[in-house]
C-alpha cells in the first residue's frame, strides 16, 4: 500500500491555506447543521451573487442547440443571445462535447486579442493567448515552463495568494519574498524588489521571475501606472520574467483609481525584451463564474521555440472545458449598446458591482472601529486583510525568539483565533500566516462577497468575538 | 526574455503524439480549404457523434434555471428531464458557477459510488472518489503524488496511450516498458511483466506502479478476468500500486467479451493491500462528451494520511468544473425504465455503440485486405493499432544498427509515412512510435469513429496511398 513515505516531497511540502484545515472544519461543522458564512474564498455565487443572465442563456442554448428552434423560443430568449449562439454554433461547429485545440477554440482567442486591444488602445496577437481553466491553471503553466533547477526562485509578494507559495513548493523552486507595505495602503516599493533579491542572490537563488496580484489579493490594493513602470524596468534590470494576475480587474471601487493592465504599460515603454505572463479569469469581476473554469493568458516577448513548448504541456492535458472557454468569450465580447439584451447586462453589472463597493465600505468602516484591529478600506478585488493585535501570554517575549520559532509562535496564534471565531461565530475567514505577514503582526483575510446582512452580522459578531478573545488572554 | 535554455528540461524532453506535429500540418491544410479526416483523437463529437439528448437537457436547464419555470418548459423537456434539474440543484443550489469541493460535489461522489456498487456488485466509498476532469488530470494526479525519486518507476504497456508516456517525461521519472503480445490479440502476459520489471531493477530503476489499459489503447484489446487477477498479484509480489485506465468501459463490441474492472476483481480476490487508482471519464464510451471535461478516479487501499495529500493536491487547483461534474453525475446515473427520458435515451446509446461496432469491423476487414497492413479488428476502445510493412532502403540493414540507431531509424519511418499519407489523401493518423512499437514494426493508430461513409472513403484511400507509396520506395 502506499504510505505517506512514498508520496511526492514536495507536495507533503506544500499549503493551501485557502482550503486548509479550518474550511475542512467548517464543512464539518455546516455538516452537523450550523449556520457557516463563508469568507475563506472568492466564490461569489456561492455565496448567491447571481449570474449574468445574458452569459446563462447563451450557454443554456450552446448546451441543447435544438432549443433554439423550438416555438416560442424567441419569447424566452432575447433576440441577440439567438444571434449570438447561432454564431458561436457557426464558428465552433463540434459543439461543447468536443476536444478543442489545445490553446483554445480559434475565434475565442481572437476575440480575446480584440478585448485587450479594446481595454488598452495596444495591439495584440491571437497566437500568444491560451484559453485556461481559470487563472491557475495558466499560472501552474508557468511555473512547470520556468522552473527547471532546484534554485529556480520566484519573487512573490507578502502577503500573497497562496497559489503562488503553494506552486513554489510544488514546482521545488525557491521563494523569494517581498513585503508589501501595509503603512502605505500595501504599496510596492521598488526599494525593498531590490533588498529582496538581493537577499536572495546570496543565499544562492537564481531569481527567474517575479509574481504580482493587482488589484491585490489579499490586500485590495491596486497598482498605479508608475508602480507597473518600476516594476518592469526592475525586471529587465534583473532578466525576470513577470506573472501579472489581473484576475480583479473589474473590481476597483476606490474613487480616483483605475486598473492599468501590465501589458498597456509595457507597450507604452516600448519594452520588448521582458518576458510577460498575464492571467485573467471569469471567476472574479461581475461574473464570478467561479464554477466554469474558465479563463486565459496572454504572453509577450516570447520566442517561437518556447511557445511551442507551452502549446506542447497544453496539449499533454488537452483542452480547456469547452463551457468555460464560452464563458471567457462572452466576457470579452459582452453586449453592445443597441443589442437587445443589452439593457438587463448593464444593470446586472452594475448591481454587483456596486454591491461589491458598498460591502468593501461596511466591512472596512465598520472592523475599522472594533479596538485592536485595523484594515485599510479595499481599493479592489474581493477582499481585506485585517490586521488584529493580541496580548502575550505572561512571560512569553517573540522578540527574545529565533526567526523560526517566531514564525511558529505567531502562525499558531492567528491559526487558533480563526479556528476559535469559526467555532465561535460561524464565520470562516483564512489566518493571515496562510498569505504571510510581517514578523510581529497578525492578520485575517476576509472576502466581503457574503449578502449585505450577513456583512452587517459579520462584523457586530467579529466585534464580540474579538473583545472576548482578547479578555481571557489577558486573564490567562 | 525567457530563452529555450530556460525551459523546464522535463518538458523539453516530453512528447505527446495524439496532439503533435503532423496535427499542426493537419490543421494548416484545413485552414488552406483542404478536407481533413481526424482519425488522430478519439474525439467523437468532433466526428459528428451526437450528444445524448437527455444529458444536454439537463445541462441547458441547469445553466439558465429560470427556464425551467418559462410557461411551455414542460412541452420542450421530459418531465424526468425537469424532475432531475430541480433535484441536481436542490443538492447543489449555488449551482454552476461555484466552485465546489476539490474532492467534488458531495451527492455527485455518492452516486459515483452507487454507480460502482451496481455496476461490480462490490461496496464503494464515496469518500474515496474524486472529480476530475478528464481522466488525465486524474492520471496526472498520480504522477505528481507518487515520484518521489529521480529513479521512480512506472510500468506502462508498449503500445501505450502516450499521455502515460508524456507524463513520465514531465514528471521526472523512468519508463519500464512491457509489451503487449501483437501476435495473441494484443495480450498481457506475466512472463512479460517478470521480465520488464527486472530488467527495470537491473538498471537502477525502483517501480512504483504499472499502468494498465483496458480496454487497450491504442490497441482496442479487452483484458480477461483471469488477466486483471494476474496484474494484481504481480503487483502484489512487487509492492506496486496499479493505475486502471478504464475509461472505454463501454466500449466493447467483440461477442463474448466483457469488461471487469479492477476493482471488481480486486474485491474477489480479497486483496487489500495493493493500492487501485482507476480511471474513468465522460469523453468516451457512448457520452463522448470531451469537450466538457468530466470525470472520476476511484482510490482503493489509500491510508487516511496519503488520502489527505490528494486532497491538497486537488485543492491546489481548486476544483473540477462544475457542468463536467453534472455530466460525470448523468453517466453514473442515467434514466431508468418508466422514465419519460428513457426509450430515446437507450435507442441513441444503442445506436452509437451499435454503430461503432459496426465501423470496428469495416475498418478492421478493410485494412487487413491491403497487402502490407495488418490489423486486429478491435475488440473494443475506439481505435485501431495498424501494422505495416515497407521495403528498406537498398544497402540498409536495420539488424546491424544499434538499438538507439534503430528506433530512430524506424521512427523517422513511420513518422514520414503518416505525413505523407496526411498530404495525400487528408487522414490524419498518429505514427506508432508516438505509442511505442517493437523493433523491427511499424504501425499508425487510428479510430474508427467518423462516420461510416468516410471509414469507407479512408479504407479506399489509404489502399491506394499506402501501395504507391510502397512502390515508390521499391523504386528508390
Amino acid at each position: 500500500m502506499v504510505k505517506l513515505s512514498d508520496v511526492n516531497s514536495k507536495l507533503l511540502k506544500a499549503h493551501y491555506a485557502v482550503r486548509g484545515k479550518i474550511v475542512i472544519r467548517a464543512q464539518e461543522m455546516e455538516e452537523q447543521g450550523k449556520k457557516i458564512i463563508y469568507c475563506n474564498i472568492g466564490n461569489p455565487q456561492a455565496l448567491r451573487q447571481k449570474p449574468l443572465t445574458f452569459v446563462r442563456q447563451i450557454l443554456s442554448l450552446l448546451e441543447y442547440p435544438a432549443l433554439m428552434d423550438q416555438p416560442g423560443a424567441d419569447k424566452i430568449f432575447p433576440a441577440d443571445v439567438i444571434r449570438r449562439a447561432r454564431m458561436i454554433l457557426e464558428k465552433n461547429p463540434a459543439g461543447t462535447g468536443a476536444y478543442t485545440q489545445s490553446a483554445g477554440i480559434p475565434f475565442i482567442r481572437k476575440a480575446i486579442a480584440g478585448f485587450i486591444e479594446g481595454r488598452d488602445g495596444i495591439p495584440a496577437d491571437h497566437n500568444r493567448i491560451l484559453l485556461t481553466e481559470g487563472a491557475s491553471k495558466g499560472v501552474h503553466t508557468v511555473f512547470t515552463l520556468l522552473t527547471n533547477k532546484d534554485n529556480d526562485g520566484y519573487m512573490i509578494p507578502i502577503p500573497q495568494y497562496p497559489l503562488y507559495s503553494a506552486a513554489i513548493e510544488l514546482y521545488g523552486a525557491r521563494r523569494i519574498n517581498y513585503f508589501l507595505d501595509e503603512g502605505n495602503h500595501w504599496g510596492l516599493d521598488g526599494a525593498e524588489l531590490e533588498r529582496s533579491i538581493e537577499e536572495a542572490v546570496k543565499n544562492g537563488i537564481d531569481p527567474v521571475a517575479i509574481a504580482v496580484i493587482n488589484p491585490g489579493n489579499p490586500t485590495g490594493a491596486v497598482l498605479s501606472r508608475k508602480n507597473i513602470g518600476m516594476v518592469i524596468r526592475f525586471a529587465k534590470k534583473h532578466g525576470l520574467a513577470i506573472l501579472a494576475d489581473e484576475v480583479y480587474q473589474d473590481n476597483v471601487y476606490a474613487e480616483g483609481l483605475e486598473f492599468h493592465s501590465f501589458a498597456k504599460v509595457m507597450h507604452e515603454l516600448g519594452e520588448k525584451e521582458v518576458t510577460l505572463f498575464s492571467f485573467h479569469s471569469v471567476s472574479k469581476g461581475f461574473l464570478g463564474e467561479c464554477g466554469h473554469r474558465g479563463g486565459y493568458m496572454e504572453i509577450r516577448n516570447m520566442p517561437d521555440d518556447v511557445y511551442a513548448e507551452v502549446i506542447k504541456l497544453l496539449s499533454i492535458g488537452l483542452c480547456a472545458n469547452v463551457d468555460g472557454q464560452l464563458v471567457t468569450y462572452l466576457m470579452a465580447a459582452p453586449p453592445q449598446p443597441g443589442d437587445e439584451s443589452y439593457e438587463l447586462y448593464a444593470k446586472e453589472k452594475g448591481a454587483i458591482l456596486g454591491d461589491l463597493k458598498e460591502k468593501a465600505g461596511i466591512l472596512g468602516k465598520g472592523l475599522n472601529e472594533i479596538e485592536g484591529m485595523s484594515v485599510d478600506v479595499p481599493e479592489g478585488a474581493m477582499y481585506a486583510f485585517v490586521k488584529f493585535d493580541l496580548p502575550h501570554p505572561k512571560g512569553v517575549d517573540p522578540e527574545a525568539m529565533t526567526p523560526a520559532e517566531r514564525h511558529k509562535y505567531e502562525t499558531a496564534r492567528d491559526s487558533k483565533y480563526c479556528l476559535r471565531l469559526l467555532e465561535g461565530t460561524g464565520i470562516c475567514v483564512v489566518p493571515g500566516s496562510g498569505f504571510g505577514q510581517r514578523p510581529g503582526t497578525l492578520h485575517f483575510r476576509t472576502t466581503f462577497l457574503p449578502p449585505k446582512e450577513d456583512i452587517l452580522e459579520l462584523v457586530g459578531k467579529m466585534k464580540k468575538f474579538h473583545v472576548s478573545y482578547v479578555a481571557k488572554l489577558l486573564e490567562a
